[in-house]
């Protein structure tokens, strides 16, 4: 057994085999990408890893398992399926994030293939196969929970890696993110979410849910969520840089065809590229080297209500700015259980001291009211174009009119 | 200058006329007033006293006024108004709990007395006033400050002493609460709001108001509020010890008026009562003694919608245990904006990038979800006269029916 | 099972039968007891009781205990010693300080009985005997592991209670006192230390022990004993309060042995000294309620040369004012190992990389450094009847003659 | 001013002249050199770069400053000095640390040039010339500073910047490296540090001391150096990659000389190493990629005590292995100070309750035992070429001989 020191998670405790996968290349790989991408410009200190956030991913989804196992024994046919059980969530949990390219998101948005294809072509190498015999699972069952639960045939396993709602992947990466970045929001009472995870059987399936005595401690953790994207995921610094990497990633790969073989696509990752840019004269590459803020935020509007001033002031900088206008729009759920009560669409499932078991919404008035999205939506301007006081005022009218 | 450690601010600084009215018995009577009252029977480390708070919004207080002066040094007329409101809101801030007496809302609850009054005979004593010369500040401003905003002429310290919204009691306490509590709800990005405190002018008046870059920061204090509401100020250990406690207190004073000279007031405090209830043997005094707990839940509803069932359960179970039943129904406001933009009403204003200045609502779509109350609805019964059991099954029927 | 918040460990579970003793009036007195006495006179949140230090030692001993079967359940002899020994620890924990009188130390010192004492007349009273075996425990076992290892039939139990170097009372009260008071240096490695704790044959007998991979802990877990003796615990003004405490004492128990029925003895706290002091005219009871410093610093010396010095300005105070002077003089040992290697002296063992078992000392170059004392040495004057700044100007004289 | 957030020192403000300077290339580069090199094989979260630390020494260093500044004004001869130096020391702590290679320690080893007089060629640049100018600093006194104390003019400045004893650069690091390694060794009391730091006139010369009140921090910031060193810097498979790299290196750098131009210099750093060593079939390079231990601990010593035992083992090894052998013989001075009460020689001074300034060893006992060395002495063998039970044995056996 294997000891590593993790600063949110303290210890993580590694089975020699497991030891061996992670020294893999395609898994040291992960030391090289960075959870947040470019938002060390924003945070200079966000620079961990997908690597260490993979290893803080099975810790706490170890002790979710643990914790299910603790109050539910009688979802589990025998011993072996315990053990088989714990050595899958562990493995798949390790492997989550094998597939994200170079900056993740940018590279998606330049490549065109999703980080779920790349998953299957990695698990697939003969070095990976070989790592899951020794670990003793099968390698398809950790495809199943890797990418989605519809397909397992360990459902509340799958919600526990890839699931949209009470994922050891979040439940790592928000403690992870907000630790690394110095940024408060992100917490959440863990030790009290993850001690009241529970297994529910819900219409004859058994789901992932929550003991009621641990509600704000969900309440926490959905809104955990909501703080990270409004402080760090979708800071304006974060923003610009991912697009003007964009421009950089397409100079660099002219042909995004030429990442498709596996081998090819794993030779890349952050430092690479950073690397590739060094020494190339382009605007964006300049810009990411000298850290250059090439845009300026003319304006924003984060409320709902605000979509018309929004649009009203993209219309006029347009006019006035053409295509040195940039108008950056994100939402997101403010958490992501159904809208509807759909039975079958996966929402958590809480339960109630009558016994019964209920969706969170209907548990938490505070979680029926974050029904709906989040807004952030931001005018930039290119500095090089445009005047920024003059398209600042230039919204301020707009925006009253 | 006098430092202090705190767990929670660090380093507290004291001028010598300040420590010297610290420690006068009016205050150092506040060591032996909880903070929590009988939280600790609930959260056995939640001993910390009123004194210690006190400390707290002296030292986050004057972190949020120097970072008011910082920016907005245009609404001080001079270096001898800045020096005389820092010692102002300082001295208020120190005696802002005076008046509270033991376990405060027990305490009242019995003695029909509000800790207002109190707090205005305990700065009316000569020793405090003589101590508030010796600060030199003026004691009629002291008490405007302490006891609501509308008469004070100083409306901006008014709201950080005793507004309903961003005053430093509350960023102290939350903090505090969470910290010996060891529940997480409490914690907010206390850096992160106290450097977007802002004075802005709205409609000819001064006003408190957090810039936008705060608004995140502004949210996690609200929801903090909720939070510890939720986790420990509603818990239901908690709420059944204070009923027990105001059933012991009834004995202790027959004759509530008995309190009422302050100099009596002052003679009292947690640790006398508890004292005062060694030997006695009556079932309140013995159940505090021993942590007794002599109700039971029966059931709970905790969603706005559950009133009905909450009424239906109520009713049958008082038809089985007639008051032998006790239904508990708290609530509290979300956060305490007011329901509509009358610009009387105390809000929060927030700066936006336009340079204008709107309510917290406006800026923020999650503090505007967040309109409306939380509910805590418990019904107990009393354990001596009621099968447990019995009540929780009727409870189960009637709430489906 | 249930589940209590502690600030220090997160979640302490306790069985059914172990809250019920928590519960007895002899056990909820230590809510009355203040872990740091008076310290909260120098670090005004250092409030916390010997209760919540009572829990704290039951979740880090039954921790020490888990890691101890974890690695070498060769050592228990079934799994019913093994859940034995585990109930047996776990007692002895929750009780270890019941025996403490208020403001524990100043209490010995003016009653003359020793709180070991007291512990086994607790321990004989029915109750205790029942709950004891409600717990299934022998009450005789819990007496040994408190009061000492000698004729402990679990001496490796019997170091984890009360042993001088790795016993859980310490491991608790460092990280406890210094959460509290918010002095740093008690913190120390303790998830490192807990994880190396082993059991070693040593001359035939099992004992308590560290795997070398937690030397490193173990240097900082010694270290943080003496960084809370030079900052806290014997802090001056903590000293000085104790000494008029003593005072006040001798007044309220002329007889002190009254206080020797056990009955009697267990009415008394912290709480009730502090309300039986309240309407004292004495000038140590004002001075407590007032925190009057009736003593000033007159010199302090803390180097184990400053001997002589300290001697010369002891001589020179006590020729100009008498008994106005009081020399106080500290000292504890750096660390509790005993000086030579005597086998039969409890040491703390470490495992080497050869698989050999050796003295700490010798594992560690710092800890053998360590050897001797640390001193604190205070001559204080009383105000009342001194001239502080001539008394400095004699000690200053006579202290570079 | 611009805020970050640092999750060590929460927030850092930079004026706008010193923001641009931390844009250029060469401090960018600063973001590709991990502050711990290669320790993230043994801590994988300590993947925190130069960067952030420039910030937080930075931070902390003008944070002693201000101390200085608040007990010293009488140090400074005006207003305008006062902002000048404080210009200074936040210039020089910015680019103290921007001579360094990639992977510090293994670059000198392999290339042979210091990274002080890499310092000064890019202090000579053009564009940091031109920053400095912008910042209002002489790019002479900036050089004094990162360079070492005898030749500047301000003494007080050049010990905080590059001092041995209590520099900033120390203060941040190792908070810093304890933060992001998880290993809790490196935390001091850094409030209590920084708030007693004085400057004080020592035979004539301003120099760098502490108050009195202070001497348990500062006992506790020089144990935190040797704790580090004892966990992180000398842990074995950092040491062991270490060698690695230096191997690869070699073989990447055939010719060091290469490197001696500085913008070539300026052209590598830690990602730019990793990825040329992508595609390489060496074994150094395979090793560091797929963290292939190339070499196994047969013995370890750590006890100043063990030459012996250790120069025979490492005899019997090398007779059986001959250069598969490596012996690894790091020591440090627990302290800085020196041994001799050299007023020439830089110390920490401490004011003593008398007035009096003394070293810091005759204000602390457990200074003065620090005297000396700490040894970690280990004996790796090539698992390629050597049996390493076998390596063991030979070593247990002549150990004890």
């Amino acid at each position: 057994m294997k000891r590593i020191y993790d600063p949110v998670h303290h210890f993580i405790e590694l089975e020699p085999a497991e030891a061996r996968l992670l020294d893999t290349p395609a898994l040291q790989r992960l030391r090289r990408l960075r959870q947040l991408g470019l938002a060390y410009l924003a945070f200079p200190s966000a620079e961990h890893s997908r690597f260490s956030h993979a290893l803080g991913a099975l810790a706490v989804g170890t002790r979710a398992f643990d914790e299910l196992l603790h109050h539910g024994r009688q979802f589990f046919t025998s011993e072996d399926d315990v053990a088989y059980q714990r050595r899958l969530v562990r493995a798949a949990l390790i492997l989550h994030d094998v597939g994200h390219g170079p900056f993740s998101h940018a590279c998606e948005a330049v490549v065109g293939v999703r980080h779920e294809d790349r998953t299957l072509a990695i698990l697939a190498r003969p070095e990976i196969q070989a790592h899951l015999a020794d670990i003793d699972v099968d390698s398809q069952h950790v495809a199943d929970l890797i990418l989605g639960q519809g397909q397992s045939q360990f459902p509340v396993l799958a919600e526990l890696v890839s699931g949209p709602n009470l994922d050891a992947d979040r439940m790592d990466y928000l403690q992870r993110d907000a630790y690394f970045t110095g940024v408060a929001g992100g917490k959440y009472d863990a030790d009290q979410l993850l001690g009241s995870l529970r297994i529910f059987q819900v219409e004859g399936r058994p789901v992932l849910g929550i003991d009621r005595r641990g509600v704000v401690a969900l309440e926490s953790f959905l809104l955990a969520r909501y703080m990270m994207f409004a402080s760090v995921y979708f800071h304006h610094t974060t923003r610009m840089f991912e697009r003007i990497l964009q421009e950089a990633l397409r100079e660099l790969w002219p042909d995004p065809r030429l990442l498709d073989p596996i081998d090819e696509f794993l030779r890349w990752d952050d430092f690479r590229v950073l690397n590739e840019l060094r020494d190339r004269d382009s605007i964006p590459a300049r810009a990411l080297r000298e850290r250059v803020r090439l845009y300026a935020v003319a304006a924003e509007f984060n409320a709902e209500r605000d979509l018309k001033a929004f649009e009203r002031c993209e219309k006029a900088l347009r006019k006035a700015y053409g295509d040195a206008v940039w108008a950056d729009e994100q939402s997101q759920l403010l958490h992501r259980l159904p809208l509807q009560a759909d039975p079958k669409a996966p929402t958590i499932w809480v339960s109630t001291s009558s016994g019964a078991v209920v969706d969170a919404r209907e548990a938490s008035d505070l979680i029926a009211k974050l029904t709906g999205k989040a807004y952030w939506r931001k005018l930039f301007v290119e500095r090089a174009r445009v005047d920024v006081a003059e398209a600042r005022r230039i919204c301020r009218e707009a925006a009253h009119t």
